[in-house]
């Protein structure tokens, strides 16, 4: 079953509100153009820093959140809804946020693996001083079929992905923001190496770049990666929205001829969720 | 700790005495060079073909294998023999054997994942008619480090390389044998990508590629990859030996500045090796 899939690059401003009015511009845009998925990038109306995060924060049912469903029922589309700081019993939370085209909630992914590096010469970034990690898999049930959410660091991590595959994902969305270091690095290798590992389709969207400022530098480059390992559409670092026509058959039809799997030695090795996560 | 490896990409002929006789010119000239860690590649001395695995079949204590030990000891190199196939109470099965500079035994690994895979208009392949696979993870100690052993279509299973990274090994040495299908495709790909995640070496060394037969074409590109996810050396399709000098202290160097194995959520997720691995 094929579906366009939209995802939304675009650039994040201090002023909240002026973040809002692009994602919903371009999201009726991709909407407009037949997108019947639609993904926004992590922190999407919050500058990617610590200090922002719980100044930009909001609870799930707040005036940002109710403003992402209510324009997924008006268009009728999937809105996987970026990320925002969410707020909740005190805690911090970096949350992508899953509406249906009946406007309601399909699913909440708190990001599990917070973003922790201190590279020489390059980037430090200690998300786990401000945010809390969550504890759970997120997959949504969706017309196309199963479709599981990540958020950015998380995709370092192939047992999340293989956990997710093996729960019957056909794709899954990532809300994310590498950076002008490890983006160039690792960023379309690991999206190629997930979505070749788990035969799955993977999505990734992130901000576009804004070098006005000497904060973190989003790499950009939003991508859609394939079953096969390929890349079947990736963008530049500025302001856009990257357009893709997913054949979801495609995932059945090359794990026929590569068999991964169906073939992983489950006599030798087991990877399993454990209970923590079901809680 | 650094030292220099080779991988000797070299042509397999159909007479095994003159495989054995290229193999023994280029570990030679390896050694030469001051290599310590010499590779051969998949099934160095006989043809990469169902029908030649029962022909071309020795016992781990035949020949070949006694040549080989007594290789590494002249040259006081480690030495991973690329695979025969190995004879062993009437099955056969696709093996690497690993010889120390004392020329002992160091480690056994016979291929885990057959390759069986069918390709629209590519490639069809069913080891599994043939060979039985190993249930053994092998992990080698030499005086640079842990290094592990895997076998080519060991290397789609992520699952593999994580527990080898997780018994503590710095590099992964795999014989292996990728076609002009899957190699241009998930070669690369997929040797970055278990460097990367795992921050560790990867070191693969593949067949020269023989067009001048009409059965499996070796994609060759024997390759090191690194504990950052880059390409260090990599050969082209002819016969050659590929050098890298390895410093194995960039695996904790890396780990430091972006925690991915010690970031895992062990609390949330589980890999373990089964009771019937250590049998």
């Amino acid at each position: 079953m094929a579906v366009k899939i939209a995802l939304c690059q675009m650039m994040v401003d201090e002023y909240k509100e002026k973040s809002l009015f692009t994602a919903e511009s371009m999201i009726r845009e991709a909407a407009t153009q037949g997108a019947r998925i639609v993904v926004l990038p992590e922190m999407f109306c919050c500058p990617y820093k610590n200090v922002c995060f719980p100044i930009y924060a909001e609870p799930g049912d707040g005036p940002v959140e109710q403003r992402l469903a209510a324009l997924a029922k008006e268009l009728g589309i999937y809105l996987f809804g970026g990320t925002i700081p969410e707020s909740d019993g005190g805690k911090l939370y970096n949350t992508c946020f899953v509406y249906g085209p009946d406007g309601s909630l399909l699913g909440r992914n708190r990001k599990v693996h917070l973003f922790d590096v201190n590279i020489e010469g390059g980037v430090r970034f200690m998300e786990s001083e401000v945010l809390t990690p969550g504890n759970e898999m997120t997959i949504v049930e969706t017309e196309f079929g199963k479709i599981g959410v990540a958020v950015c660091f998380d995709l370092r991590f192939a047992e999340w992905f293989r956990l997710m595959a093996l729960e019957g994902v056909q794709m899954v969305v990532v809300p994310a923001a590498f950076n002008t270091v490890t983006g160039p690095a690792h960023w379309e290798l690991t999206l190629r190496a997930r979505a070749l590992d788990n035969q799955i389709f993977m999505a990734a969207c992130a901000p576009a770049r804004d070098m006005s400022k000497d904060s973190y530098h989003s790499y950009g480059h939003s991508i859609v990666t394939g079953p096969w390992g390929d890349v079947l559409a990736q963008g530049d670092e500025k302001q856009g929205i990257l357009y893709h026509e997913i054949d979801f058959d495609e995932v059945e039809k090359i794990r026929r001829q590569l068999p991964i799997l169906s073939a992983r030695r489950t006599d030798l090795y087991t990877i399993s969720l454990n209970s923590k996560q079901a809680e």
